[in-house]
């Protein structure tokens, strides 16, 4: 059991303030530079005309040297459509801009990867698809990010099928990553078997439909869902097709209800509903069970309040230990598929993803430490290496 | 007359070859990177969550806060759609990006401005204008770039109706504003006045009709505009509607025929047809003419040629006195638009960056000199001051 669940970093750290925030944010937080100096008429006819028209068409007549001589096939684009944004909801394109252009700069930090933020100021389906076909040779991939449920699924699978290139909804493939990740993690330091738990999801948007799969994909055999209304069952009527679809493949036992049913001997409890539980439902829970509480701000349950039950306790905030957080999964993710060419992402590089973060936490592994910090700078490499790894293995370069 | 047209700074320039060329371009020439640290978790929580958030929800309560806490309101889009690039023509959209990228590198280096390329894999009008409209706030401005006419001029003026903001053809507007300054120069020079001179333009793609329509704008009472089938007159059927509404504006006298019949008693003779002309149509020009032959790579004739009959010659060629180069307009055009804030670029603003142009050539003015050089920093700062002067006398910030 965790008895003090505020790690002793969080107490030595200034809180941030408005004022902080809002100064970095003046013009923003991205530039756009010049690779190479272009200082000198000689340099300038390197760099642009008459030298640039030697590289336009020798592309002309071999377009696979876009792939070499552009930026394009390094290029994230950094879509959304600001209907989903953090905890803010849907704030509309150009309020969800600051959280892109963050996303964009922490791809550079981390990844060494270009990325630019593409707001768009439309929520439909057709629009949104095919804004982004027009836009394919500007771009190497797509990071999807804040798109609602469940908009975010059909955008996602409609890309993936007109884009010749990596697309992945972070909110849901990043978080089921580092939520996989964590649960290795934990269960390494529990000694404990993956396909043995019995996990419970609350939520059934975008992260928790995804975490539901790709927890089925890496071989957990009973995984359970609830949405607003309670449990994904077969029985419920007039269930969206994803959620239909997961209510025939979760829910081995048949349960029928809401969270005082599904958690009643459940192993594993993951939070990605925004609403909080009550503590006594942990209390039904098996033995020393693993709570990952990860919604932002406030998590579904204090984690100093499921630390008298859990053996592991996870939330999404960096002012706990355990912090699952999706910087550790896309920066690598994009990167490892960049540089294996791939045309698309696979499960099992989602999974080789969560299997590389697990593995650098492995180094210093405790149950206040499943996971790698946020920051460190082993962990986009490792899982790049893995994601390209799995990419060939998969032959999808 | 110019003796010898070459300058003597080319001469002591080592030839570019192709393979420095190429290597410069390996991986693209342009690099996105964050503006400040994100190295400890304190700075995550700023320039990410659950910091960002509190900018996002600034932004949706009032959208007016986006031009101050995001990057789009001084990042421009440089769009092509690849079918009219440099002189290499209709290559599509992917083989132009390395001009784009070229173009937005020369953003930041002259005006400090961050630019990104856009590149569309459709020629369709319709979906070019409703893929920026969609895309609206993601940047500032928009630089349209070599796109062929005569879409280029519906293209231009439905965005210009569509968007908020500044939208500018470079391959008009940059090449007329530049054409102006160094007819302002020449003038200057020659102690002649711009209201006084017969000009006579080859060429009616996006460069002629802008440099037809600045130059009126400008006070030129007499421009004879001349395309493959020879002068635009009144009498001439099957005119495309921008080549028929200057049809009727120009050519005072109401020639018909060809260069043969436009060239007699010309002051001024500007080139932007790729079409070679023969030394025997300078010779009936007017006394001393002004002779622009901007084609590039070859010149519509070689400037030792023109500099037997011409008082002044220059070209688009940075290898000859007298570059006339895009380059000095458009950074500083789109750094004062977006610098006043202005939703539009006007004649007035178009012409006020020619005449910046013009005044710092003028510090320092003789026949083989009537431009600054196209790397003269100073140039972008003074078209920007004057260029966001006119946007407030036009009333459009």
């Amino acid at each position: 059991m965790i008895e003090n669940a505020r790690s002793s970093t969080a107490e030595h750290t200034r809180p941030v303030t408005e004022e902080e925030i809002f100064d970095l944010h003046e013009d923003g937080k991205l530039a756009v530079n010049a690779v190479g100096s272009i200082a000198d008429p000689r340099e300038l006819a390197i760099a642009y005309t008459p030298g640039v028209a030697k590289v336009s068409e020798a592309i002309a007549q071999n377009p696979a040297l876009a792939s070499r001589y552009t930026w394009a096939h390094r290029m994230v684009a950094v879509v959304s459509d600001g209907t989903a944004v953090l905890g803010l909801g849907d704030i509309g394109a150009s309020a969800s801009l600051p959280v892109m252009e963050g996303k964009s700069a922490l791809f550079k930090n981390f990844a060494d990867l270009n990325a630019v933020p593409l707001v768009l100021d439309t929520t439909d389906v057709d629009e949104i698809v095919e804004t982004l076909v027009r836009l394919r040779p500007s771009f190497g991939a797509v990071n999807l990010e804040d798109i609602a449920a469940p908009r975010c699924f059909e955008i996602e699978d409609r890309l993936k099928n007109e884009l010749d290139c990596p697309v992945m909804h972070d909110d849901q493939h990043g978080t089921a990553i580092v939520v996989l990740a964590a649960l290795r993690g934990a269960n390494i330091t529990l000694g404990r078997e993956l396909g043995e738990q019995r996990v419970v999801i609350s939520g059934a948007g975008a992260a928790g439909v995804a975490c539901a799969r790709i927890l089925q994909a890496a071989g957990v055999a009973d995984v359970t869902l609830l949405d607003s209304r309670g449990i994904l069952h077969e029985g419920r009527e007039g269930l969206h097709p994803v959620k239909a679809e997961l209510a025939a493949s979760t829910n081995a036992a048949g349960l029928t209800g809401g969270l005082d049913e599904a958690m009643v001997g459940a192993d594993v409890f993951i939070g990605l509903s925004g609403a909080t539980i009550d503590e006594n439902l942990l209390s039904v829970m098996a033995p020393d069970p693993i709570v990952f509480a990860l919604s932002n701000p406030e998590p579904e349950v204090h984690p100093h309040v499921a630390g008298r039950y859990a053996s592991v306790v996870a939330t999404g905030r960096s002012d706990f230990p355990n912090q699952i957080n999706n910087v550790l999964a896309f920066p690598g993710v994009f990167r490892g598929a960049l540089d294996a060419g791939a045309h698309t992402i696979t499960d099992n590089m989602k999974i080789a993803a969560a299997e590389a973060i697990a593995m650098v936490a492995a180094e210093d592994l405790s149950v206040e430490r499943i996971m790698p910090s946020a920051l460190d700078p082993r962990v986009a490499l490792e899982v790049a290496t893995a994601v390209a790894k799995a990419a060939g293995e998969d032959g999808v370069v």
